[in-house]
């Protein structure tokens, strides 16, 4: 292999576990029997510099993490990565990943960003082309943006999500400093697992026909394929198959 | 976090689980209850750059990976990285890692190189003061270049091995194209798993008080803490832990 064919970036630490969910999908879909026939994959896990996205989007603080975000990106594209993808949902909001691709786009314009959002819409086409209502479990961060209620609207379906109660609850799943999934994943504590399977539940009572994992971290609690009769659509997964797509299409594994 | 704090460095791909598994247990052992409170970690997993360690020490190639090695410790270092690790014991045979550290030495001697089979040795006086026959389960590579035999004997320790049979059988736990855990670890195979239980279990049967997972795949089919009525001393954990102390010695989790 040589140093020119690039790599996959991987913008990682938003969180940090989900970071290396997305890596290991990205291995296990990689079509390889040896190390060498692995793909080239580079991840910068630079946490401490990225503020919460949910916290930003809130209105908590002024302080935009897609500057942070522009700027990893183009370390990335410095240290060899030519395809990237960022896992967390809440940062592909446009108020943040706007200002992370316009940075990208001005330093690093050969570099291709694959949207993750984006990619998810494409799989529920491809996976349930009948479907007509889709849940949406996420962070407050990413609900209050409207990012899976435009994405989903645009492609079609219509979007299902918790109460305001329910939102507050899987909130907290996500990021309670005791038991939250971002505080404790190795193993999720029963409580983040409890409240996101509730809502879940929830969600399918009021018809929804696909629940989109929409936090990255949540894949890391609900980790089965479907779930009160509905599959899960999980976009950790989804961006995974998609970055290998853009870096080396032939790598993918038939499955 | 400012720019100028620096990282903790992977160099990934040998094999790319195993860095995904130090990368793991480095965010496991890191006192954070928040994304923003881990550390930074920078990862390269560029395996088709590395040759395989075992068929270049045991004569097969003439390429040494330690070339790769060195150039990619390198790029870790212009990438932001100030403290280095690789999670491959093979690699750290001197005939490799010399060259590899003489690359780093010249062109970023700022660089700390964390070395992990003296890590291994340091922890093993911690753990079992007491103990005079150390077991390792190592690639043939590793074995062959007396690796941990010199580094066990320099710290008072007599090593263990398996016998021939059970050093062709390790090997194929690990590399076998079908069954090893390099093309099968989510779930490893149950062959690859009984394979090294089986010949821990001799070891342990010829007085061995602890047993060295000396190859960084084999954690990954041996997870619990001890097996047989003796620890496990898993590299990998111990380099983590090595890691953190290098870099932040106060964000170590007190367990």
């Amino acid at each position: 292999m040589k140093a020119d064919e690039g790599a996959i970036g991987i913008l990682g630490g938003v969180g940090p576990y989900a970071g290396l969910d997305l890596m290991r999908k990205i291995f296990n879909m990689t079509e390889a029997h040896s190390d060498q026939e692995h793909l080239p994959v580079i991840q910068f896990s630079l946490s401490g510099k990225i503020i919460d996205r949910t916290r930003f989007l809130l209105g908590d603080t002024e302080e935009n993490p897609g500057e942070a975000i522009g700027e990893i990106m183009v370390r990335l594209a410095r240290a060899g990565a030519t395809v990237i993808g960022v896992p967390c949902n809440t940062a592909h909001s446009p108020r943040i990943m706007d200002v992370a691709l316009a940075r990208l786009q001005k330093e690093a314009p050969e570099v291709r960003f694959v949207h993750m959002i984006d990619a998810v819409m494409t799989a529920i086409h491809e996976m349930l082309p009948a479907a007509r209502r889709i849940g949406v479990l996420s962070t407050k961060g990413t609900y209050a943006t409207g990012l899976y209620q435009d994405a989903l609207a645009k492609a079609g379906f219509s979007a299902v999500f918790p109460d305001a109660d329910g939102r507050d609850r899987v909130q907290e799943a996500i990021s309670n400093s005791q038991y939250g999934i971002k505080a404790q994943s190795n193993p999720v504590s029963p409580e983040a697992r409890n409240i996101l399977s509730d809502e879940a539940k929830k969600l399918v009572e009021q018809g929804a026909e696909g629940i989109i994992l929409g936090c990255t971290e949540i894949p890391l609690a609900l980790t089965e394929k479907s779930l009160h009769g509905v599959p899960l659509i999980d976009a950790t997964n989804i961006l995974a198959r998609a970055l290998i797509l853009a870096f080396a299409p032939e790598k993918l594994k038939r499955s």
